[in-house]
């Protein structure tokens, strides 16, 4: 899969652009931001990296979300940001209103693509997107926490990151997991480690609001993180990634994380293979997700009408 | 992971160090061989190739199994190679021999290293190499055969070998299974495709011995797909591959492939994940693996007391 | 070449960074800035992202410029950023009286450090930096606008970009200028093509001011071509790239750009295979980088003494 | 420039394919080889170890030239291999009349191709090829010998490979010689370090012997290298690398290594940037070279009329 759509050219659109590009999982692209100049701006800034590194991919910035065709894959980050001190649900209904125009307009265009959620609440945003769409939409959902958690737990331990396995599950955000029958250091149960699992959780939940109160917001973390998901997809991997696919839940779709084969195809989701709690933990966070959502829908709902 | 002994330096040898070095898998390696000289020369070989990739890696080759210490990883290729007209199961009272003495020599200097059979019968090889042993080892398995379905599927379907994902299971050789559930064009299931299926096996089964009548070996599939086990290993990137590894029936580890998490921690296998006559296949496998087995151990025995 | 230090953490510094670590150009890097707590939270997003890809580098982010120690190569970014409409002389005074600061602070923890330059003017400051420090600085000079130049050239003329060669030279910024005795299209003097002169330089020159307006600044594209001249020096690439090498003129230090092997040492610089008209537009940047420094020169005198 | 036709699919040119399509330097590749099947059986190993990298080369393995048509470049490596023993020379007439037949055949359908000649002996094959095609032609000359030197001085000073500069020129083999103005370690001169450079000149003239003695040809080396100079030229990265262009000597074109700019565009030659016993040595190779070529082009004559 190469054909690439970026929908969004912000800080974070821009990087997830930029780290797939340079990473070889898109051999064309087109990105698309409602900002005018944006994108053709970025498109120029592109066109000088690719020069430097010997880089042949087709780049087109654009204004006109009619460009965006023909796309194996569509990558959508518009929307408003996540601004200091703000939960990424308050930002449902204003983003809901993006996806289901964006869902009544990107389908037609690019058939059989499939579509990768970034903008926030990612999951929701996803569940929202595929409801109006009806396409195939992931979430890039607790992949970043998946990092973040193993980033930390390596340093913590002083042993390579590449040593540190695992992955954090549940909805994005402040209510996403730890998977800790999937943690192992060195091949071993992280139980064999002196380490304190309070402090990963709260370090994973926590860490995104640090960056942002800092730097303004993240970039090179979700940016390289959901490249790969993208490559993974565009390259055939299949990395076990923990990403939300849609799962059909009381008759709604909904997108809850748990660690999945991401490739050529999607799936399967490896949760059957999870340990009693962290299995009981996934459940929770889909009825949890579920009722929080209805109401949002309903919000939604009431806003359309307004 | 990164520090990689490899013990064997003939043409699949080779390749599989080189492959893995020049892709970024191994900060240091060890490259053993009988052979006078031949480890030596190699190394002269990697030297000029890394001075103009500017790679750094530690490289030593060495007639001397001492020299094989420290290591995270050990990939053990040597052995005699399947001669053109020779099943793989003729090789293995030979190839046995040699593994019970390597597992004499190895464990002690490389404490906590994890094995990587390579050497025919390489599923046997694995199971003789860990009895003997006491060492975590996973074989090479079926990875090889499901790269070359999904080659083959590609050319055939016209499509890039990056849409077509799916499995090749059970034991490395004639005997390997293409796991059909498991195989996807597109995201869609194989069988909306004009595909035959027979003749999708009987390429798998029949490509090696056509290579090796005609180049007197396989080396860059297998050699670049190898490597990719170390990356994957190497770099904690959770691909899904069919690997072998260790399981235990009737009371004795052996090994026969199914798609396995493969990153710093390996698995889990996602065998009960597969649908039922996929699964009956590896079933069968098992089975047959354990009683061919079993009769070449007491032939191993016989030649040992000779 | 493999410890690299950071000084500045800003937007393009970040960037150079993270281009710089992902393409491999870099084993152990230190990243300062002064605003507290930036490079702390950049080394945390850096963290997240070499868990995905792998990487194992070495990286602390700080405030502390003491913890720059040991470095074989420190790249500045520090400094006032260029904001719009103002132009890179504009920052003599105020940035070369940062570089005064690093130049008695770095050279003493990095003995045979090789320094390059990026904080703008970025000539001046690298004559600056090198006047004060004794220390061997290059700039990053005009190897941005070569990249720049190929990039219209390709899209204008539809040809990949790899096929258009050639170098900008003279000082960075509004004065540089295209050396098309060095411009070739498809192996052909570009000549042969139809194609306006000044449109090109037109847009090596007004590009960079375009894309600050629209996004505030420019990143992408100088963040990894800079990048690149890390990776020529840090692998041993010698490449050829258009940058600033310490030239004596008149007893002065300066820094005009001309193409030059950049490798692990830098140089030699091939002015003197330019032709005849090429070789007097360096001439004369030199001369007026020299009038125009030395008088900058007097004015941070009297900067300094007020 | 990506399209690349590959001429001899012995060891050597399957190493240099290989190396060069796995590090992105080729976008669609033709094999061919007069063996029958071999060129065919290289196209599954590649189309295999494409599978697990995600590659999407465009490959075909053929027997009729015919199918080289619309290349970009053209790397040359039939010919009969130099056995233990025989020297790069006594090639000539055997392989010349290769090249005259190749050059017969290939220009018609590579309009404004570039050959890249590495079949033995090298330089003067790259001389027949061209003086018989009238093609753009070059030899990969010394810049397998400039990596042998460079490696071998890091090896015995205890330095990273990627910290010595330098170059080999000449005609490549026996008579290559150490351009000994260009060799920096660590950015200094080579005089600073205790190098005996008698033992360096020896060993880039005895390693490839050594080598062959033991395991029968040069390949990972030579391989690696030769494919970095396609990338060069691909990618257009203008690296400088010690390879033969064609020079005009007393009427002839010759070709004689020097250290080059290799990219879109080949050179210029930074000949008469070197010092002066440098140079002399290259004029002394020029002069040595014609006078050899033309008595081994006078063989030739007498060959084909026999």
């Amino acid at each position: 899969m190469s054909k690439v759509g970026f929908i969004g050219a912000g800080k974070i659109g821009q990087t997830i652009a930029y780290s797939a590009m340079v990473s070889g999982a898109v051999d064309e692209a087109i990105i698309y931001d409602i900002i005018p100049e944006l994108p053709e701006k970025y498109e120029h800034e592109l066109r000088h990296a690719f020069a430097t590194k010997g880089i042949k991919i087709e780049v087109l910035g654009t204004n006109s979300l009619d460009d965006v065709a023909g796309m194996d894959m569509v990558v959508i980050s518009a929307g408003k940001p996540r601004k200091p001190g703000m939960s990424r649900r308050d930002l449902f209904v204003d983003n809901a209103k993006i996806m289901m125009d964006l869902a009544q307009k990107l389908p037609q265009k690019n058939p059989g693509a499939i579509y990768l959620m970034v903008a926030n609440p990612v999951d929701m945003m996803a569940s929202v997107f595929m409801k109006f769409s009806k396409q195939f939409t992931i979430s890039a959902g607790d992949q970043v926490e998946t990092m973040r958690m193993r980033s930390f737990i390596a340093k913590k331990l002083k042993v390579p990151v590449t040593r540190v396995d695992g992955f954090v599950g549940g909805e994005h955000g402040e209510d996403a997991v730890v998977l800790w029958s999937t943690v192992k250091v060195n091949r071993e149960p992280v139980e064999k480690y002196n380490l304190n699992k309070d402090e990963v959780s709260d370090y994973v939940k926590k860490i995104p609001g640090e960056i942002i109160r800092v730097i303004g917001g993240t970039t090179w973390g979700p940016g390289t993180i959901i490249a790969d998901i993208i490559k993974s997809v565009s390259l055939g991997e299949n990395r076990v990634m923990s990403i939300a696919t849609p799962k059909e839940y009381e008759g709604e779709i909904i997108h809850v994380s748990a660690p999945t084969v991401v490739g050529a195809s999607i799936g399967p989701s490896l949760e059957s293979l999870l340990d009693e709690k962290d299995r009981w933990h996934l459940n929770a966070a889909m009825k949890d997700f579920y009722e929080v959502y209805k109401e949002n829908l309903k919000q939604l709902e009431q806003a359309l009408k307004a």
